[in-house]
C-alpha cells in the first residue's frame, strides 16, 4: 500500500509536467462474435504510438475481484487509500456545486420525489422535474434553523438537491431516508451511534417540514435524503506531492472529487477536444492535469460497445494535440473498468499506458488488455501510480541515504 | 492485502456456483533432464483447454520467498490472512477427527513415544504402534479431571493423539513438552504468560499422571505434547462471503481446516474419481466447493516426480466430468509449491487457472508454470483469491459510490 507520508517526504517541486488522463470504465471484456474487447476493437493510432514509446501494464483500483465505484476508483488514481479516504456522496455532490463546505458540515444527497396519498413513495425522482423547479423548491426549503443547527438546500440537476446541516457537535453517522425503491414510505434517519442522535433528529425534522412545504407541490412533494458525510481530512496533492493541480472534467461528481483533494477545476467546453484545447490553453500555469473522459463509462453501462469504441476512436485522435506540447509524463488509464457486454462496473484490472523520457519500455506496440497484460509495468495497486508518475517526472528524491 | 470487512459489506447471495480445485503442491521445478516440471511434464488436455478459456497465473500463499505449511496455505486460499489467522496444530487435530471443540477448549497434538529408564525420549512414535493399541491407551488416559479442568483423550492415527482441556480461564500460551528429538528427557510445559500459569500446570500434572498409568505398557510408556492451541476466532466462509460452502478431503487435516472456516464436510469415496462423483450429486446442495488433492504433495514430499506426473494425469482426466455440468466459476491451483526435486514444500509461487464466463482471457493456451507466469492475471496474493473468484460468479456488489 503507498506511504503517503513516504511520498511527502521525498516530493520535490520541478517544472516537469504530468497529465493523467481518465478515460472513464476504459477496461472491457471480448465482444462475443470478435473476441475483441472495445479497445482492441477501436482504431487508435495515437494511443497505439504512445504504448510504442512507452510502458505498459494493469491496475488494480481497490484489490483484485472489488468492482469500485466512481470515487474510490479516482482516489485511488490520486493516490488515496480508496478504503480509508472514502468520501460520502452528500459531500460529493455539495463540492461538486461549489458549495463551500466547511470542516464540521454535514452534507446530504436529496431528490425531490412524489408520495401518494398514502405516504408511499411512486417515483424517487419527481418525473424528473427540470432544474429551474429544483431551484424554486430549493429556495422554499432554504435556510431553515433547528437547535441552533443552520440548514442549507441547494439545487444540483432536475429532482437532485443537497442540504447542509452547520452546527456545533454534528455526527454524520446515520441512517438514509432513501429506501431506494418505490412502493414503500420514506425511512426515517436514525443515528447509528448516540453522538448522531442530533444530527438524526434534526434531518428528520427537515423532512417533516419539507413534507408540509412540499403538501401542494406534486410531483415533488416530498424528499428522500442519503449519503449523511462530512469533509473527509484528505491531505491535499498540493501538500502530499508538492504540485500545483488542475482538473478538467464536465460532470459535477468528478469536479467534486477533484477539489475534494485541492485541485483547481478548469471551465472548459463539454467535449473530449474542447477538454484538451483548455488543457493546451492552461499547460504554462500548472504541473500536473487530470483530465477525464466521461463518455466510454456511459456507453459501457448502457451496453453500447459500438459507442464505446467511438469514444475510444474520438480520445485518440484528441490526444495528438497534446503529444505535440510534449508533457514529460502522459498516464492514460481508467478508474475501473465497464465492459459493455456487463453493462456496469467490474472487477477487471485497468489497461494503463504511462509514457515518459525515462519509461523503460516494454514490447508492446498497441495499447490493450492483452497487451497490457504483459507489460512492463505489470499489475500492481492503482494507488502506486501517482509515485510512479511523480518518479518519471523527476519529482521525487532518493529515500534513504 | 484482503480487507474482510470490505467483502463481507459487498458480498450477496446468488444461485452461481463456484469449485476450487486445490492440487496440494501443484507448484515444482523443471526435472534436471528435460528442463520441464512436473505439471510441464504431465499430459493434461482437460486443464490444457480450461487455460485456453480461462485466464491463468501465479498466486504466494504468505508473500514471496516464504514456504508455507498446509494451514497457511490453505487458509489463504479461503481468503483468511495465514499470518492473523494462524489455527494451532492441536486444534486441526482435533477439528480433523471431529472432536467437537467449545470456544474455550484448548487442544494439543500428542504422540506415544518410548523412554528409556532414565526417561530420556528413545523413540517419538513409540515405534508407530497400530491404531487400535492407540484407542487403547487413550481409554486408560481419558477422562481425567485436575483444579475443575476435564481432560479428553481420543486417538488419531497410529501413535497419534489429542488431548483437549476443558474448563474455565485456560489460556493456551504455553510451551510443547515434546523435546522434538530423542535422547532427552521430555521438556516439562511452561507458561509463557501468567494468565497461562493454570493450563501449564495442568498439562505437566496430566503428563506425570500418563507416565505412572502407562509405565508397564512399552513401548508407549510416555506421552509428548505439543500445539496447543484454542480454535480461533475466524469468521465463517457463509458470514463474510454469504456462501453455503461444502469441502471434499480424505484427509483429516484438510477437513479440519474446511470445518474451522464453517464449511460443511461431505462423505467420499478416497479417490479423485470418487470426489469429483461427489462434487456432482451434491452440486444442486451448495454454491461452493473445496476439492483437495492429496497425491501430488505426497509424491513431491517423496521426491517422487514420475508419480507426481501421474497424479496431476489423473486428476486431469477425472476433471472432464466437472466440466460437463458447467460451474460458473472453476479454478485449479495449489496450497503451495511441492517440488520433487527439494523434496518438500517450497516458497515458489503456485500456478493459478481460472474459467468463468467473464473471466477476460489471456493467451494461455497449456495449463503450466510458465504459461501462468505471462497469464492475465499476473502474480497476486493468494488471499485475493476468493475475492476474484467471487466477482467472477458475479457474487460481490459495487464498492463505493
Amino acid at each position: 500500500m503507498v506511504n503517503l507520508e513516504l511520498i511527502k517526504s521525498i516530493a520535490k517541486p520541478s517544472p516537469t509536467k504530468i497529465v493523467l488522463i481518465v478515460v472513464d470504465g476504459l477496461g472491457g471484456l471480448p465482444h462475443p462474435e470478435t473476441g475483441k474487447t472495445e479497445l482492441e476493437t477501436a482504431n487508435t493510432p495515437n494511443l497505439d504510438r504512445l504504448a510504442t514509446k512507452g510502458i505498459c501494464g494493469l491496475i488494480d483500483p481497490v484489490s483484485p475481484g472489488i468492482t469500485p465505484g466512481s470515487a474510490p476508483g479516482h482516489l485511488a488514481l490520486f493516490g488515496y487509500d480508496p478504503l480509508t479516504c472514502n468520501i460520502g456522496r452528500g459531500v460529493l455532490e455539495a463540492t461538486g456545486i461549489n458549495f463551500d463546505l466547511q470542516p464540521g458540515d454535514v452534507a446530504a444527497r436529496g431528490n425531490f420525489c412524489t408520495v401518494d396519498k398514502a405516504g408511499l413513495v411512486t417515483d424517487r425522482r419527481a418525473g424528473r422535474i427540470s432544474t429551474e423547479k429544483c431551484a424554486e423548491l430549493c429556495q422554499l426549503l432554504d435556510k431553515m434553523e433547528a437547535n441552533e443547527v443552520k440548514l442549507f438546500v441547494c439545487p444540483v440537476k432536475e429532482h437532485r438537491f443537497v442540504v447542509v446541516l452547520r452546527g456545533d457537535g454534528l455526527c454524520a453517522d446515520v441512517t438514509d431516508s432513501d429506501p431506494q425503491q418505490t412502493g414503500v414510505a420514506p425511512k426515517v434517519v436514525m443515528a447509528l451511534q448516540p453522538k448522531a442522535d442530533k444530527l438524526a433528529n434534526i434531518a428528520n425534522q427537515f423532512i417533516a417540514r419539507a413534507k408540509t412545504i412540499l403538501a401542494e407541490q406534486h410531483p415533488a412533494n416530498m424528499v428522500l435524503l442519503r449519503g449523511f458525510s462530512k469533509r473527509p481530512q484528505i491531505p491535499s496533492m498540493g501538500e502530499i506531492y508538492k504540485l500545483k493541480p488542475a482538473a478538467i472534467a464536465g460532470y459535477p461528481m468528478y469536479r467534486g472529487l477533484a477539489k475534494s483533494v485541492g485541485m483547481k477545476v478548469l471551465e472548459s467546453g463539454a467535449s473530449i477536444e474542447e477538454g484538451f484545447m483548455t488543457l493546451k490553453q492552461n499547460f504554462a500555469s500548472y504541473d500536473f492535469f487530470f483530465l477525464h473522459i466521461k463518455g466510454t463509462d456511459s456507453a459501457g453501462e448502457d451496453g453500447d460497445f459500438d459507442r464505446k469504441v467511438r469514444v475510444i476512436e474520438e480520445f485518440d485522435r484528441a490526444l495528438s494535440s497534446l503529444i505535440s506540447i510534449e508533457p514529460d509524463v502522459i498516464v492514460v488509464t481508467g478508474d475501473h473498468s465497464t465492459p459493455a457486454v456487463l453493462k456496469g462496473h467490474s472487477w477487471h484490472p485497468v489497461p494503463i499506458l504511462l509514457y515518459s523520457k525515462w519509461c523503460r519500455t516494454d514490447s508492446a506496440s498497441k495499447f490493450s488488455e492483452s497487451a497490457c497484460a504483459c507489460g512492463g509495468l505489470g499489475r500492481f495497486p492503482t494507488t502506486d501510480l501517482m509515485a510512479l508518475a511523480m518518479a518519471n517526472a523527476l519529482k521525487l528524491n532518493k529515500f534513504g541515504a
